[in-house]
């Protein structure tokens, strides 16, 4: 499978970048920097991103035009600082700069060392929800070794709506075959497997921590069943 | 204008790819490996670009629907090969690989380290007529350190036609005064200012060879104006 795998497209969120230990942590610093105690910041991380799937689906479904995942987290941040009972202490500016904290997530341990792997053989890029300004600040911050950026608002779509698959596809120039998606997140490769990509499920257990209620395995006999990015590199390089 | 300008963006053959004297380099040594001899290859280089304009022009009239720029390099190789008298020496499959020759172009020596320097302080990344498997191709063999890769197969449109630049713009979510555009070519310039981008000329006159009958100079008082990246590093960090 190697040789005829050329791309290796990457959900970033959860399957890259540990969204929920980066935001507790930048939450926590910024706690300190400003005297805000008693804040579960870990439980913070996990109400911004409970306003991920809900504030895309307005969008999918038509209800509400296009708007860029960083517009989506900013409403959701209003919310959850109210839920906290912080928001007197966030002025427009600094939850301007909050916000910022999605372009400065880690990724997970296993992933430069893999991508730097992979990319001498495939064209590596994501195939994110993110906006593409989002997707390449975390990846200079970090120092991801990207070729391209696929981001939503290239396609004007969010996953799994098939514009978002198909587009890649068509950019790459590629037969879907010789894409493959990488994700830690059964449904985004059943949708690109009905477009007939290469799939590898890369397991994620504690992406959600005590809120996680699903993607504990593989749900169906993807391609490439691995645990990291590494992993992936050693299952490629052995096909 | 350092802290402003927030995105730098680079045509890419002649003001990053030194073009000519790439595909010169790949002809003659695929001559000398299948044994042919008596072609002038910085000619046929120069000739091979020579199609670039009117192929684009074509698809930016509307006479011929939406085609990649590889696939106008493959019509004009056809073409040329006739020319030079050494069609029958290239198979299909040759030919295919030989348009390839456009996905390993060599930067100018002063492209990486400008690049380099560039990289911490802005996002940067191609905003040219190729696509965007020629551009990745290219960076990746060539370490250009990219943040993104913006192509025309992106926007379905070439430059200098306005849905390039306001497509650009509009995906970094910026305004088009916190991005720059960087030419070897006054009319990509224009069209850029014209749309409120900031703009930086690279002097190349050494471009098209023999050939060159345009580009010795900056036509306008752009913002910059230097014949280097790294002069363009020093400019914007003095500013």
């Amino acid at each position: 499978m190697a040789t005829s795998v050329k791309a290796i497209l990457f959900d970033t969120f959860g399957t890259i970048a540990d969204w929920r230990g980066s935001i507790a942590r930048m939450g926590a610093q910024l706690a300190q920097r400003k005297r805000i105690e008693g804040v579960d910041w870990d439980a913070f991380a996990r109400a911004w991103r409970a306003g991920y799937v809900p504030g895309m689906a307005r969008v999918r479904s038509g209800e509400r035009p296009w708007m860029a995942l960083d517009d989506i987290h900013r409403e959701r941040l209003d919310e959850i600082l109210e839920e906290f009972e912080i928001a007197d202490s966030f002025s427009d500016a600094e939850r301007a700069e909050m916000n910022l904290f999605w372009h400065r997530l880690d990724p997970w341990p296993d992933c430069l060392p893999g991508l730097i792997r992979l990319k001498p053989d495939h064209l590596i890029g994501p195939l994110s929800n993110g906006s593409l300004v989002l997707l390449s600040n975390m990846a200079k911050r970090a120092g991801i070794p990207w070729d391209f950026v696929f981001s939503s608002n290239l396609f004007k779509a969010y996953k799994p709506d098939p514009e978002v698959y198909l587009g890649a596809i068509t950019l790459l120039g590629l037969k879907p075959g010789e894409v493959m998606m990488t994700a830690a997140h059964n449904d985004d490769l059943a949708a690109a497997r009905g477009h007939g990509m290469r799939t590898a499920y890369i397991n994620r257990p504690y992406e959600y921590g005590i809120d996680q209620s699903a993607d504990f395995e593989a749900s169906e006999d993807w391609d490439i069943v691995t645990d990291s990015v590494t992993g992936l590199a050693d299952a490629l390089h052995k096909k």
